[in-house]
C-alpha cells in the first residue's frame, strides 16, 4: 500500500484537520491506487476518497465502478451511489454522519470540488466547517517513490523516442499533421495508455505556446516544434523536441541554441535546498544576457499523477528542492509573429546532481529533417 | 461563427440573467471556436468566455494562450492574466465591472467551476448574484448542427475501424494489453487527436464496467469486450465492442444476442417527441422479458464535445427527443464474477428513423477471433 496514511494523519494534526477527502483524479488515484478514467472525463461522476484521523479509510464511487474498486483498492470500506439518483454529496455526507464527522473540521479539495456540489454539502452539512487540503496532497506527492520515478523515467524514454522516430522518418514536404500522427502512433507503440496532448506548429506557428497541427506543407527551412504528453499507467510524461526542414536558417538555430543553453544552466542549478523561484530567476537572468525575450509566468513544474504538479517553478515558489522531486524544465522564448524557440526535460532531482530522464537524444541543436 | 449568440441571449431574458459566463473547456470551445487543450489538464489555468446580455463577447485566458486566441477565436474581446499573478476570477471580476455588471445577474457554470475560484468571485463582488447556466450551453449543444453530425460520424466510422480491424488482426494467446495498443494505434492512423479512453478486459473481468487492460493472456472460448473513445477536433467518439477467442460458448453468445436485440429495441424507438426516459423503461423491460439482470443508472447519452451530454437516458430525464440530437445507446447487463455483456453505438436522431452511424461492421453476434 504505497499511500503513507500515517504521514497524512500526522498532516491533519498539524492543520487541526479531523478528516481529508479527495475529489480529484489524481489524489482519488494516489490515495486509493484506483485510476478511475470516467470521473477524469465525466466530471458529475465524482469518486471520493475519504480519511479520517482516526479509523479506516473510506473510498466512494458511483455504483458501476464499484466491483472494480473493490478487487482493485487499497481502501476495503467501499461505498457506492447510483447516478441520478443520488448526489455523490449525499453519500459523502451520510458516510461522515456515520463516522461522527458532521460536526467537524473537514479538509475537501476546493480548487476541484465543483460549486454546485460544494453548495450541496455545506448546505447538508451545516456544522462542519470545509478548509481547503488540496496542499496537503501536493506535499505528499511531491516527493516520488523510487517505483513512481522508475514509471516517469519509462514515461519520458518512450515520448523523446516516440519523437525522435517521428522526426528520423520525416521527409521533405510533410505535413505537421502527418509528422503528429507519426508521434502519436509512436506514442502508444511505446506504452502510453493515453495521448494527453500534442502540440505541433511550424514556422511562424511555433510563436504561439499550444499550436495545433494542420495540413499545411512544412517549407524548407522552416523550424517546428511539439509539445507532446502520454499518460503511462496514469503518469505524464511531457517534453518539447525542435526540428527543421533542411537547413536551419542562422538566426532559428542560433535562438534554438541559446534557449537550449538557458535550460541547461536552469538544470545544473537544480540542487537539494534550492528555491523554486531560484531557477524561474536564473531563467530571467540567463534569457536577458542573451538577448533573448522573456514573457513566461513560470520556466517549468513538477509532474506525475497530474500534468503540472508542485514545485512549480515560478517568481513567487519559496519552496526548496528535495530528493526524489521530478521536474519538467521547458524555457521558451518567442519573437512576437517570427518564431518561438523552446525545449523540455524530465529531470529528478537527487541528492548530488540531477539526473535528465529524457536524455537519448543530442538536442544541442535543432534535429535536421533531410 | 457557428455560434449562435442571438440565441443565448434570448435564452438569458428567459432565465432573468444579464450575462453568461462558461468555464469548462467544452463549453468555452462551443462558444469561441478555440479548443485549449491545456485548460482542461491543468484546471487551474482557467479559460473564460463572457456574453453579456448586450454588447460583445469576451474571451479570458491566461498570457501565454493569448496569441493562439486573438488568431482563432471568433470572440474578438481577448483579455488575458499571468498566472500565479493574478487569479483568473479577478482579471473576470475586473471585466465585469468594466461591463457594469458588478450589480447584475451572472450565469456561471456551477457545475464546472471549483469552489475556491467562486469563493474568490463572490467576494470579490459581492453585489452580484451568481445562478448555474450550465443548462443553458447544455440546451444550446443537444441539437448538433449538419458540420457537428459530420465530424461525429467520421469519429464514429473511424474508431468502429479501429476496433474492428485489432480484433480482425489478434490471434490466439493474444494478450489483453497487445489488442488494446493496436486499438490505440488504429485510432489514431484513422484519425483521433487523443485517445480519451479505452477499456478492456476479457473473461470474468468484463463484469466490471471498467476493466484496465492487463498483459494477461486471453484464454480460448473467453469472451473480451471494449470500450474506447477518441477526440476528433474537439469531438468524442464512444463504442463499445464485444468479441470472443476462438468458439464462444453457447451461454455467452446467448446473453450477447439478448444485450445486442435489446439495443435495437431502444433504437427502434428513438423518434422525435419521444421521452428519454422512455429508452431507459424500454432497455429494463427488455432485459426483463430476456432474464437478463438490469442494474444500469442509464442506458445511454449524448455526446458531442462532452462525452456524456444531454439527453442522459436515464428514468428521471423527461426531455424529448428532437431531431439533430447525437446519441451513444449502451445496454450492459452483468452477471456479477462471470462476465458482462454489452454493446454501443453512435445515432442520430432524424425526423424519420434514426440513423445508425457506427453500422459498418456486423455485430449480431460476437466477433470471432480465430
Amino acid at each position: 500500500m504505497p499511500f503513507n496514511f500515517e504521514d497524512a494523519r500526522s498532516k491533519m494534526i498539524a492543520n487541526n484537520l479531523d478528516a481529508l477527502v479527495a475529489f480529484s483524479p489524481e489524489n482519488v488515484f494516489y490515495t486509493s491506487g484506483c485510476l478511475l478514467s470516467t470521473s477524469q472525463l465525466i466530471r458529475d461522476r465524482l469518486s471520493m476518497t475519504l480519511i479520517p484521523r482516526e479509523g479506516e479509510p473510506t473510498i466512494m464511487v458511483c455504483n458501476i465502478e464499484e466491483s472494480f474498486v473493490r478487487e482493485n483498492a487499497w481502501i476495503k470500506n467501499v461505498r457506492s451511489y447510483v447516478e441520478f439518483q443520488t448526489s455523490p454529496m449525499e453519500l459523502l455526507a451520510t458516510v461522515l454522519k456515520e463516522q461522527g464527522l458532521s460536526h467537524s473540521a473537514i479538509g475537501i479539495e476546493k480548487m476541484y470540488l465543483q460549486t454546485a456540489y460544494f453548495e450541496t454539502l455545506s448546505r447538508t452539512l451545516p456544522e462542519a466547517t470545509f478548509e481547503d487540503d488540496g496542499h496537503i496532497f501536493n506535499d505528499m506527492r511531491i516527493i516520488k517513490r523510487p517505483d513512481e520515478i522508475d514509471l516517469l523515467e519509462r514515461a519520458a524514454v518512450a515520448t523523446e523516442k516516440a519523437v525522435q522516430l517521428a522526426y528520423e522518418s520525416a521527409g521533405r514536404g510533410e505535413t505537421e499533421l502527418s509528422i503528429a500522427t507519426t508521434m502519436r502512433q509512436n506514442l502508444v507503440k511505446f506504452g502510453a495508455d493515453q495521448i494527453a496532448f500534442l502540440v505541433l506548429g511550424s514556422g511562424r506557428k511555433t510563436y504561439h505556446a499550444h499550436p495545433i497541427p494542420t495540413d499545411n506543407r512544412i517549407e524548407t527551412g522552416e523550424v517546428i516544434t511539439t509539445d507532446i504528453g502520454g499518460v503511462f499507467s496514469g503518469y505524464y510524461s511531457d517534453l518539447t523536441r525542435m526540428a527543421v526542414m533542411g537547413s536551419p536558417r542562422k538566426r532559428d538555430s542560433e535562438n534554438y541554441r541559446k534557449v537550449r543553453a538557458t535550460q541547461r544552466e536552469i538544470i545544473d542549478k537544480v540542487r537539494v535546498g534550492t528555491q523554486a523561484s531560484k531557477l524561474y530567476e536564473v531563467c530571467l537572468n540567463s534569457f536577458r544576457e542573451k538577448g533573448l525575450r522573456f514573457h513566461m509566468p513560470h520556466v517549468g513544474h513538477g509532474l506525475g499523477i497530474g500534468l503540472h504538479e508542485e514545485p512549480l517553478l515560478n517568481p513567487f515558489n519559496n519552496r526548496r528542492l528535495e530528493a526524489g522531486m521530478v521536474l519538467a524544465v521547458e524555457p521558451f522564448s518567442v519573437e512576437p509573429q517570427v518564431a518561438g524557440f523552446g525545449i523540455e526535460d524530465m529531470i529528478v532531482v537527487t541528492d548530488s546532481e540531477p539526473r535528465i530522464l529524457s536524455h537519448h537524444t543530442d538536442t544541442e541543436d535543432l534535429y535536421i529533417i533531410r
